[in-house]
């Protein structure tokens, strides 16, 4: 087993960096507390043995040899990065339980036949630069190095840009590596495991998820003195296209979330109908064709509404991923772990996206959760206990130790 | 009559201050670029031959001497702040006007019993820091200067300290002076002297209004592992309330608006289900009754639309104004101006409102109006005829000189 205590440490430690407002954290991509976060993880990784490298979209990949090191790696890792009033255990649990694995290791003096891989990757959240996941995206193949640099902040930064300006533009050729098996280590984000009691979140699968941003396009005119005949009222067209989705979502239940969590009005001033109204409506399931037909009655039911008001719409996707399964021979080794360890568990479906959506592209993967308090994520208020934490890492030791082969 | 070119020349030279993005200006009340178009029109008035006074909100006064000093002085003017998107001629007009009439009192060598100021309300639009009219509704005893002085900006600066700032805090006290009059001329912001075919709005009333700034809370959560009956979602909660207000207005007609400019999310991250959602609801009416009709039906029905989401509201009033009836002496004289000069004229209630409407409590006040193209303001795009201008400038001229008394 880890030792619970110096996991628990190691949290705290990296939860002072980027502190958030409430208790939580914003460590978001590629600022300066992203840079002294990573600078901290390397320094431990450093000090339990491991050798760094870096690929081109700034993700860490930290190496502890393995005794036939031309076998294949197992991977395991997470995220460091944050979302601007996130939690502290989002991401950085899977980053550092997979570290306190290898410390595990380091102390019990355990030798893998395959080399082990510790990976923090860049951008998971997608908070600052759409979209999700980003540079496993680009490992993946999904999304070329040339996109990703691209991608901008609300203040119009480049992902290139900031990537450089902090430091951490690494040499590496994205997706150059090849992985044994890739497992990941969260905590659940949401309500399920806790309610039924269960310390592990055996995870079968993945919700599949589209990003649709809307640019509306009204005429920006003084709210007094413009008759509501005249309007092109581009407000009242997102408040009616916010129902329909929710519409279109309830009708799509069981399993299927739609909300909507970022709106900029321009040019945003009490007394004018704006211009500009850009939002992202985030819709998600975990049956393809559902997730598809949602889309598709979301973006001709918002042209109808526009339509009817006068105001212009484009939609972009700007950001999708299919729903994933998981490699059924990991996660039969995940479920027999927690089964030898004595923890309860369950199968469950990942309701957030996580770079394992993408790993699992370009090798076997799979997942392991444990509990949030309250299902709650997203919010500086986020909570877990320190025996979950140890629990889910348990886990994650007996399966990569099953994998990388002793 | 009055020098129409120069007239259109000085507000050419304004524009060149604070530019806009679309051929607009962006000139904020209190930043740098206010205080660059304060000096360019201090310099105008200097070498007109005015004296100036500054109060403790900012507000310039510019005094033409009358042939009794100490009769009450007829006041004339408007503002030179704007949107942040807003156009050449809102406010700009009536300072520059009035200006362009003491120069053509100049050029005739005319002289008035009363003398005439010339007047910039400081902080008319409320872009940056609501209420709108917040100098004249100092002036007019409506608010205090402790509470204009605490207004804030959406980056937490307060009116005070910027007026500080930019060095054009006065040192009179604010409603100290007695006016005769005031007039107002101003662009109409609306449709239908356009529509009419009238050159001259004779404006007889200004609508009320309220801004009712809501505070929704929600749940910050993630929007994709929250399940749908576990959210606490105040933008539907604001989609609700905007649909709400859409309703509430469309059965107060004819004769009432009502729409939403400012929206903010928080943390507004798109896959973060908003904690708080502030924007702030327009609602204006000539109809005393009807519009605090319309304020209570909205205030119920918002709470209502939360209380059943579990969302949390509170309700600010953070801009109101009665609906106002100007002087009907003064409304004559501007009528009887219009007549005489030949141009086509109406009757008309400000959609808007104007440094008038405060104005309106201390003093016998009223305001003329041209059109604009499209009833289109509120927008770089903003546009007027130079005729327009300089008539509403020689109706201006005619029924000051009949008040101030040649
Ligand atoms: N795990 C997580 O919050 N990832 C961010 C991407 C998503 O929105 O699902
Ligand atoms: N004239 C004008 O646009 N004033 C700003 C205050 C208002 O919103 O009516």
């Amino acid at each position: 087993r880890i030792n619970s205590a110096r996991l628990w440490d190691s949290l705290m430690e990296m939860a002072k960096i980027g502190p958030g407002v409430a208790g939580g954290n914003n460590r978001q991509t590629l600022t300066d507390a992203d840079a002294e976060g990573r600078a901290l993880f390397q320094s431990w990784c450093e000090a339990a043995g491991l050798t760094m490298g870096v690929d081109k979209m700034g993700t860490m990949f930290m190496r502890r040899e393995g005794t036939e090191p031309d076998a294949l790696p197992v991977y395991i890792g997470s995220h460091l990065d944050t979302q601007p009033t996130g939690g502290k255990y989002d991401g950085v649990l899977g980053v550092l339980a997979g570290l306190e694995t290898l410390r595990t290791m380091n102390d019990l003096g355990i030798r893998t036949k395959h080399p082990i891989v510790l990976t923090n990757w860049a951008n998971e959240e997608g908070a600052r630069f759409a979209p999700a996941m980003l540079a496993s995206g680009v490992f993946a193949g999904v999304h070329t190095l040339d996109y990703a640099y691209g991608r901008k902040d609300l203040e119009g930064k480049t992902y290139g840009a900031e990537l450089e300006r902090i430091g951490w533009k690494g040499g590496e050729e994205v997706g150059a590596r090849k992985m044994h098996a890739y497992f990941e280590y969260h905590i659940e984000q949401g309500p399920i495991l806790e309610a039924e009691e269960k310390t592990i979140g055996v995870v079968t699968h993945c919700q599949g998820l589209w990003w649709l941003e809307f640019t509306l396009t009204g005429k920006e005119a003084h709210t007094g003195s413009t008759p509501m005949a005249m309007r092109v009222n581009a407000g009242l067209a997102m408040a009616r296209i916010f129902e329909m989705v929710q519409e279109v979502t309830m009708a799509a239940q069981p399993n299927a979330v739609g909300g909507v969590g970022q709106v900029t009005f321009s040019p945003n001033s009490r007394n004018v109908l704006p211009g500009t109204v850009v939002f992202t409506v985030d819709i998600r399931t975990v049956d393809q064709e559902k997730l598809d037909a949602m889309r598709a009655a979301i973006e001709t039911r918002a042209a109808a509404i526009c339509a009817e008001l006068g105001v212009g719409c484009a939609v972009e996707a700007v950001g999708h991923f299919d729903p994933v399964t998981f490699t059924p021979e990991l996660v039969g080794r995940v479920r027999a772990a927690a089964e030898k360890l004595g923890y309860s568990h369950m199968d469950i479906v990942s309701g957030a996206g996580h770079d394992a959506c993408w790993a699992a592209k370009v090798a076997p993967t799979t997942m392991i959760m444990c509990p949030c308090v309250d299902g709650l994520s997203h919010n500086e208020a986020e909570e877990i206990s320190p025996d979950w934490a140890a629990a889910g890492a348990d886990v994650l030791l007996h399966a990569v130790l099953e994998t990388a082969e002793v």
